[in-house]
């Protein structure tokens, strides 16, 4: 998407040199635009953990070419091992994104019984391009599919502009391009449709504030900043046409994991008739597990993020301020689980679903053999 | 309630001279503790609009307060008329805080067809003291009643911890000492049932991680802070026993206006059987109306309190930080409104009650003749 006018995707190979990875470093945003080189597998390690990059596609299509980076540094003997032990720090970095093992698994399904390194790295390479250019595809598909929602409620209000809520950034910085939850928006802007985002701040991180909020503004879409508190309030009172947020991990019933905070808008949408929407590349399917509150894993993280708040001062410098009293206890769990009860229907690269099981066999009937 | 082990309240009379009123400048919490003198109408109207002081005791006691010092400073001839202004300028700074216009009243009609400025200063701080005294002592109430609640949670727990999670800041800093719901939490505590609370930072003004938080530690009481996002998951892991909250307007029919995302609060509880509660003096009742949703006029505030979160910087300065695109366009509703039918029940002064106008009429019939 957009970057001043210049289109721009979250993660590319240096033209000019294959061997660097190039990615926004997400922290910075939206106040600097900072372009980060990966090389090796710490770099990229680090770039997950700590979120230069993040958000579901993202990080499969960063693993992805992470996976790629480690087998230019492997040894020549040793080359699957040395993947096999990249692969597992990868994955340790972010336990919820179903997406981060399943690029890893398949850029070693991909090399398994390759043992010429040369090979193995030309492999590598193509492997993380389709998975990159691939999410790309699907988050362009996933806007067509939604569009038509859309549209629709556009048609019902006589054009008035329909208002829209999500929750985090699901937008083209949580992917390769377009974004899920965002993909929708930016098709229906993009064919004249006039639309309205309510943007939830998302704490602790302020994807949000940070990133959502500077997508809608580097496209041109009319947008504005809420603190998470206030959804209920805006659906109470018929300010929210409908929602849509994107998910990091998908049961095979429907239940979604999303950023923390996404249980609740679900909540307030039921109790308000407001139609919530999830938007996914398939890729976020967990096809091995079905109760999403017992069953999927929530990452705590470190409770800084709850007790410090990062933002640009007055003077133009990025800094961090502390909100609490010092050395206040913190609980700092990163998702939770809207179970698929809550959720009018899934928009993914094949269509739109309800969100349970039956619906989700009708578009994925392959996974359920 | 206890700041560095010596007890205090949030708004008292100089003992030196009574002509000046001192205040906690909740703005510098929890970083520093600052006492404010306040003089003319303009202090205490400055006081309750930039949020000096807050909570829906403490504006109550403080335009009492204010009303006596409009007194002190009015002419003699047009003490009334002087009065009235006085009372007109504190009513318009905070809308939806039915308190603030229910203590302005109190001292009106105190000073009703009085002509002599002298006997009418002293009527009006003897009101002014009976205002806070009731209020402290309704709180000390609230927290007798709800005590139960929590003694009855602890004996089902075989003494295990009851966690209790509250939103925004009812404690003691929202009224002139104990706190609505923070007062039955600090009466366990006192007694020696094991407590803990979860405190929802509440953004955007973070009363819990700014006050809530630092009252909890002052008394002793274990809690860890949380992003507001987070106590929907809490309460699907069954690590919620009890919400608390307060009320800044509550209906006849027991419709709760309160800081924003109460009303989320309130749906995840009854998502999960989560005993959800609202303790209030009962002069936070506004016995004019019945529905919250439609009838309750909500606050909307600056946008700078979503686009700039304010905190200590490493080196010690109160600094604030922007977290947002600049020039992104912002909604800041500072309450919503939380349906009877969520509410387990009310805690007043006279006891609990069903949050239903026949549950109310039991406690307060002469509110309904």
């Amino acid at each position: 998407m957009n970057i001043n006018g210049q289109p721009h995707r979250t993660i590319w190979a240096d033209p000019d040199n294959a061997q660097v990875i190039k990615i926004i470093d997400q922290r910075q945003l939206p106040h600097r635009l900072v372009i980060e080189d990966l090389h090796t597998v710490a770099d990229f390690a680090a770039a997950i953990k700590e979120m230069h990059v993040r958000g579901a596609g993202l990080i499969g299509a960063t693993a992805g070419f992470g996976m790629y980076c480690a087998g230019l540094h492997a040894p020549a003997d040793g080359f699957l091992d040395s993947l096999q032990a990249a692969g597992e720090r990868l994955i340790a970095t972010r336990p919820t994104a179903t997406n981060l093992a399943w690029a890893v698994h398949r850029q070693l399904a991909a090399v398994a019984g390759v043992t010429d390194a040369t090979q193995g790295i030309a492999i590598l390479y193509r492997t993380a391009c389709e998975i990159a250019d691939e999410d790309a595809e699907y988050c362009r598909r996933i806007g067509e599919h939604g569009l038509a929602i859309i549209r629709e409620l556009s048609e019902k209000k006589n054009g008035e502009p329909v208002n829209i809520l999500t929750h985090c950034n699901a937008g083209w910085l949580a992917f390769v391009d377009y974004g899920s939850a965002t993909a929708p928006i930016y098709a229906a802007h993009r064919e004249g449709i006039k639309v309205h985002v309510w943007v939830d701040e998302t704490r602790p991180w302020l994807q949000g504030a940070k990133l959502t909020a500077w997508e809608l503004k580097e496209e041109g879409v009319p947008h504005t900043l809420v603190a998470d508190n206030t959804g209920g309030h805006l659906m109470q009172h018929g300010m929210v046409d409908m929602v849509i947020v994107g998910t990091d991990r998908t049961t095979k019933s429907g239940d979604v994991a999303n950023k923390i905070g996404t249980y609740l808008k679900a909540l307030a949408a039921k109790d308000n008739g407001v139609l919530f929407y999830v938007a996914l590349p398939s890729s976020t399917f967990d096809w091995t597990i079905s109760n999403g509150v017992k069953e999927i894993p929530i990452e705590q993280r470190g409770g800084e993020e709850i007790c410090q708040v990062c933002g640009l001062t007055a003077d133009g410098r990025n800094e961090k301020v502390l909100i609490a009293p010092a050395g206040t206890a913190t609980a700092n769990y990163g998702f939770d689980v809207t179970p698929a009860r809550l959720i009018t229907g899934l928009i993914s690269e094949r269509g739109i679903c309800p969100a349970s099981e039956a619906g989700i066999r009708e578009l994925f009937p392959e996974k359920f053999v």
